[in-house]
């Protein structure tokens, strides 16, 4: 990581609570789509998959964040600049393995369940929240890294903390790894 | 119009772009589960409502407007505080008749179809952004106001602004009128 963003302009930002009932209606509408909760997660994968295929190209425009050297770092530039950008919270970062390719981003607060005291009757395999799975795993797979990102822990579910586990799947090849222009 | 919104804590903001792909991603699965436009179309204002009927609270606690004494001031309420608060920006309002009971809110940008370029192939009678009528006539209904609440041009469907026609549809009654705690 060179450089993390700063000093946002205002018109780049609109009121998170308005997002979150309407990322709650669209998962809302999946559950009436979908029986199984299965399906409903990886629908919201996929569909995150595309908004984050979207969002990384204005992401490393504005982030101005550089050319990164680890999966470290990568994890650090998502806990410390994306998930800033994007949710306003910083989640804590661990790396879970000594080959250091298994991370976590632990969220004690999840801003995109604020108005959701449990998850649906009937629905105890949901991962509510798989859209930024998906949007993380598009993201990184639009600059030449494969990752499996997957909800460890769930606050919905009754864990203490939200914890998503991204494990990056191929040695990180410098050359390949350069801002998209 | 006492008191309009000022310096919102950042905390409360996300951006916009992740706002604006996830909606594109509910109009697109509603446009998967809905042959009909009309239908499509029904279904995000039904959405809106909802959100409508849960952001009002939340609105008038933080914006900190007063009591309205007229229809007018309601409109220019929507378009100053709510639309500036929720989606950053300010629609021009004009009033449609001498009853003063029809407005227009002129929308010269409108975030949420920023990357929309045209609307999908066979849909030309899609309401892109039906939810803000939902969410619009859903706040007021919340505030004892009933209202008609449509798009009258669109500049997805090739018009030159993007227009949401609001009709109040009773005399308001200033008793009921309330701010609700």
């Amino acid at each position: 990581m060179s450089r993390p963003a700063h000093g946002r302009p205002e018109y780049h930002k609109i009121n998170k609570d308005l997002f979150v009932l309407t990322y709650g209606a669209l998962v809302a509408q999946l559950c009436k789509d979908y029986e199984k909760d299965e399906d409903v997660n990886k629908y919201l994968d996929k569909m995150g998959y595309g908004i984050g295929t979207r969002l990384v190209e204005d992401f490393l425009a504005r982030s101005c964040v550089g050319r990164c050297h680890s999966y470290s770092e990568i994890t650090d530039i998502i806990a410390q600049v994306a998930f800033k950008m994007y949710l306003g919270i910083t989640p804590s970062v661990t790396c879970n393995n000594s080959s250091r390719n298994e991370f976590s981003l632990i969220l004690d607060k999840n801003p995109l369940v604020e108005f959701v005291e449990e998850l649906p009757a009937g629905r105890s395999s949901l991962c509510y929240c798989n859209l930024l799975c998906g949007i993380i795993r598009g993201a990184l797979e639009m600059v030449h890294l494969a990752a499996d990102v997957t909800f460890l822990q769930d606050r919905l579910k009754g864990d203490s903390v939200t914890e998503i586990g991204i494990t990056f799947l191929k040695k990180l090849d410098e050359k390949k790894y350069r801002r998209k222009k």
